[in-house]
């Protein structure tokens, strides 16, 4: 079972919008080895796992697992942010429904040549679970094949190829919003490159000075450098409410990356930043709840309260 | 930001393996109406959800999408024991690794004509991310318009074709294990009709007596009789961990189904109940870890603790 | 511009019910080379088509187009007839909603092993836009270059491979109600290859003894011969209301099939039959309209007739 | 059974071609929820359609249909004018096939860096069976669950959308060829949006002021307001042959959309105006029929006359 | 530049027709993991290399790329002969395309209920490039990402994957036919794990008791076991036709599977057996060339020569 | 069985990188009628060819099929070779590692407007198993019906169409690493559409003027004229190893081009050029091996030998 708190797993930096970057990142989010891929691949893993007497990996994959879905809220939320408003159009707030389009105007004439079109005409300038060059994320990426030493195996590539993508897409922009979810998640990729790459060297693997895969010295990316100091490549965190994950049996130790560093699974999470709601894009006919939307809920509320106690008497309210 | 604990939202009953009610099973995982696409959809809206005034739907849609998640695990949970060990053949464990095959034997022939083929082939008797002709799930599914009307039309239709889609479901197998999923789904994919239709009725439109869509009259089945008795049709858990959640703004007075129930938001979470590991499988060549790993194991974890005092010094134990 | 009669092109005959049949007719419908197939290919080579001095090839093109989309009315209708009411399961309709699944009841079982599984889940027994083994039809399937010696070519050798898979499906099965269907497409599809081949003959190649292609003698099939003697397969109609057709310009002069007839396009269409509604199925909540149903048209067309009378005066009523 | 006249069912305005606007467009035709797609879903629900007495939701659905094959053939002619002739080459029509790329010139670079290369690469600059990123229609997309409450319910949620889509792909372009095509399917998505929601509300669902969905305040757009003055979105043409359809039981009264208009399906079809071919592109091998084809196309003809005097004697020519 | 000998790389045991295990073997041949795969990623691979000083690793993935080739031929040739002439249905050979169908037989009724359908409706009784539930082959399995470890870490844990799915294959079925090539395959995919490990050893990695992955203990099975025997896996071809392979630089030493063989990479290529071609098979009507055919190309051969002896006169015929 | 040499089929020019280019060339790789698509089709037929006596055709579209491996090949590297180094970025080789993204850099930005993302990010600047939309290449592409002049008609279709798509290629870029490949194809294509167009002559079709299709003028494009003037579209050779092709009793006499040429089959394979490898692309993290690895590979291959001396002693070293 599964649990939701309002905040983000890592803070997204302000910067101006950019949507070529932000298709970009959706191959982070719903390409062949984005995080869409890493959530499904190892909760599939977790349900099907075979064998008591090996819990601690189904619980180091279980724990990975759930870390990714708050990646994909993290990476979803600032491919949003990347597209929120166009640098061709800052839509007025004041004057909501009437404006966009009004007199034949083009306010979203960004969407004919920058990025996804998708990101303008399907959704209303936020996330797709689509890879970057449009292709909807599929059930055939999850590898689950049953077999441990296989599906450790190909969770090893599957983050180390996360991560090479994620090094050359910092390479693509220097837009701060973007580098600051990709950064994290570099940093990231590596910490689960070394539980999979520990959890293997317990079933006989010597990996010497191959890890971290790929060599990309990531820390000459400054936002990256930062991160790793922070040591934040040898911790894993748990998500567990209970207390009840054994990956701490796994990942321990000296760290497979020989970067010097031992590898942490003490703390439960991250403490994480409050996570926010986007503006309306009335231009997107987007416009969440306006003012008498507002007071229609509140009128509804109130009827509603009147009803039931017409019907089971004052006392008897809702918890 | 996402948790989990080691319980099943719940309960699973006993019976006999059954590919073919297995194979049914998977539409409500991962087919156009499944629990994957409900939980995609309701994180995609979440995420890229627009109005800070309109956050009380964000908060009922994050709270479904919450659900789904554990809805994945239980219906993939679901399959998983159906496939484990056929009729057709009960893997000894006693002799693990050397058995299966042996001298020409065809312990998984039953693969050929029964069911999908991939649960034996691709998986180790374990649920896919597919439908129940075997389509991956796709991220065409996932709706998210940006305009909150539609989103929660949308929703409302999709968890209404969810319910229809699993009392068919109902009427093709009476297999104990199958049913108790079934039952529980569509009585929360009712719960989910109520959700939105509520949110829908703040927004203007009176059901009058359309609601519950389609009119099963699923009471008739008596697994979901003793569900709906119980009023779980009328309740929807926040999964939140702080009480930031505002969806009982919404989701509260009387049921626009019209079944004389109150709405009730109260409660945090279901109780759930423990979750445990599915056997090995050795026809499969998935044994997970055997006694001769479980000792590796011990000695690698012994051999680090050495190492790291080698290096750290004895204090200096990993938390 | 298009219109529409409620007539079926051709009469259907009545048999049993035959699941797996009507699986295998799906690859005549939804499948590579089958009738959705060649209505959107004809209709975007319509659309794109390019010279106005070779509209007479235009028109053939349209009106074979035209008569694709009775072919696809006519296949899924038969489809849907072959699934209604399976063998296992003959619905009782005295007692419409309550009687499905009521006591733990099995009514669709015969869904887990015969044909397509989705036929019973996803559809009422009705057809899909999907072949035989499940695939959904795609707009990839299309061909149309642009270059009119090529899509000609391309349509020749789509009918030929339609008509070979149709010889092939009437040898799967025996039944009345998917052979009638069968045939007369068999007989059709030879009519649309000597309308392209005759296209290509004016632009210069001779077939000689080629056509038909395959050589599948479908003459030995009873049902075909019936077709071919009253010469189907030399007729090509033009579904044009307004006589502005070229097509028979082309269409004309002895039959490319050197069968000894002449080809004939000077029908516009043929007469049909009247097409009729399938029956309620209430164990897939399939009811349409039941008597409280038809009692609330009833009352709500009254009341929108004195709700207009109030508005506008009794005079002013809808035409 | 289905007929055709060589009229379209609006007029498309002149102006300059304009390949990023014509791919925009594309998802019109052949997206998630364009043209395609309603035609193709309205046609199978009207197959699959069960139960007599509701004959008038059948025939809604039918003649909506009915008008959706017209639309393909609206918007796929207008993306083929959009395309044609791109302005970064005006092909001569003097010199068919002997110029384009003579010595070495390259009259189709522009294909590289606009919209679709697909328009000028697969296709011969016309419209293809894709969405505005290129992804190939899919048979998933066609819901018909059998179930009329559901399938009235996706069906207004799916006009409700293709019209949110439109509204901003007329954002995005100012081009008046684009714009006389969008603005002429906005208004009808309304007409259509009206038929399914009207069709609820017989069915018991009071909208308020929930419609039309979205409230885009459409009538800020000059070309859209010019056809709501004219009442074209509260009228439902029957596209009907022999007036056997009863859709007018349903689609009457005062509009849901509550502009006061009363609704009216009195009228068989529009008038719409003469379809005409385009031209020959030689630098796409795209020729049509030269001075030398039309020669031989009447050489063919002549010969084919005598070819059939020899044989049946000068009285028994095709009638 | 590729060759190619009428040979096939391993002698395919004669056995009864069986559909069934037809199809388990397509996982094989279209599979995400089956020889298509292994064959276009390795081609792939090839062709992209970077890095003069790294051509040993070239050779060696280019190798057992070509090697693929002809395990495509092989696996193909097999499933052709799995399905050829149906246990249900030995067509007579006398009287070729009079008989099938006629009277209204069912020759091919077998499709409905075993398999895959497309083997006898879309091909002819032949192998198709699609996995055992259908899906056809896709581009988006192929993994270049262009860095040396990843790739050669991600073949290794294809080709055990592949090993893994044909161990279970093996279990499936006790057809002679189809376990001749599934334990050669087995054998092989050893023998292509052995050179990316050993390949990854010469990059850092040290295996220990890791290899083979997975522990099938595949010499249970004795067809297997006769193969292994032979020490087929620890021999890798260079199939390289001027001996410029470098791939026996990394193909050396003692086995990375530990048991006690050297590798071995002296081998042009294995000896073969000859291919043949497959019979008719008239109810399919796939009549290959008859007596009139044969008479045909004879006399059309003869007219050529006269033709070319006319034109360039008789000394100038074609070498 | 297959084969390999180290030449490409046929030379490269040099030129500039061109990303743009780049991508135009992958629909002639992995679009519906390129390369990949060609050669799997006549791999396909190969396999499942049936009748003995039909021998040639078998031969001719195996030979063909062998080709278009090496085709392959050769528009494969030819797509690496325009992305290698895109124009924005040269990356340096003497500090590998260290220098790409360092201080912030973005040496792949590129990537975001230019052509197809994936080619930097999903793979090092390298051609992909994709068309020019980045669509997947599917298995559904493959025709092979089993009939023989249907297979052949489609074939000549096929080439027919790739010939026409490569003339418009050729009109769409001026580069001449893209023209020398893309010419080459022209060419070969108009051989391979002389092969099936004469193997359907010997079936009974005279194809009088219609060849070669489309009337490209091909001609006129300079590169493609000096290969023409080769008679290269007039050769077609066996790539078979031990003269055991029949594809000469198809393949001579007078072309079906009339161009006054010979048909030729009497080579067995062209020259060719040699193969290199591409270079490191640090950028990308694309490293081949370096002076380490190179030590690292040396240093391993003496203690192998060391090792199995020490096992089987020194006579026994391996061959």
């Amino acid at each position: 079972m599964y649990f939701h708190v309002q905040r983000l797993i890592n803070e997204i930096e302000q910067d101006e919008p950019d949507p070529a970057a932000a298709n970009a990142l959706q191959e982070g989010l719903g390409g062949q080895f984005g995080e869409m891929r890493t959530m499904m691949q190892y909760l599939f893993q977790s349900i099907n796992f075979r064998g008591a007497a090996a819990k601690p990996y189904r619980d180091l994959i279980q724990g990975v697992g759930t870390e990714e879905i708050s990646h994909v809220e993290l990476i979803g939320t600032t491919i949003s942010r990347l597209l929120d408003g166009s640098p061709a159009y800052q839509g007025k707030k004041s004057d909501p429904i009437d404006k966009p389009g009004s007199a034949g105007a083009i306010p979203l004439n960004i969407a004919l040549d920058q990025g996804n079109i998708h990101h303008y005409l399907v959704g209303a300038q936020g996330a797709l679970p689509v890879d970057s060059v449009g292709n909807p994320w599929s059930g055939s990426y999850v590898y689950n094949s049953g077999n441990l030493v296989l599906d450790l195996l190909y969770n090893l590539m599957l983050e180390s190829t996360g991560r090479l993508q994620k090094c050359r897409m910092y390479e693509m922009t220097a837009n701060k919003t973007a580098r600051s979810t990709i950064s994290y998640l570099i940093v990231r990729d590596q910490a689960h490159e070394n539980a999979f790459a520990k959890a293997l060297e317990t079933l006989g693997i010597n990996w010497k000075n191959t890890l971290p895969i790929p060599k990309t010295n990531a820390q000459k990316f400054p936002e990256v450098k930062r991160l790793l100091d922070l040591g934040l490549q040898s911790k894993q965190y748990s998500f567990d409410l209970t207390g009840q994950s054994e990956a701490g049996k796994i990942f321990q130790g000296m760290s497979p990356s020989k970067d010097g560093t031992k590898l942490d699974a003490g703390e439960q999470a991250p403490e994480g930043v409050p996570s926010t709601i986007s503006p309306e894009r009335f231009e997107e006919f987007s416009p969440g709840a306006d003012k008498d939307l507002i007071a229609l809920i509140e009128a509804t509320a109130a009827m509603e309260m009147a009803d039931i106690e017409a019907t089971f008497g004052a006392l008897n309210a809702p918890a």
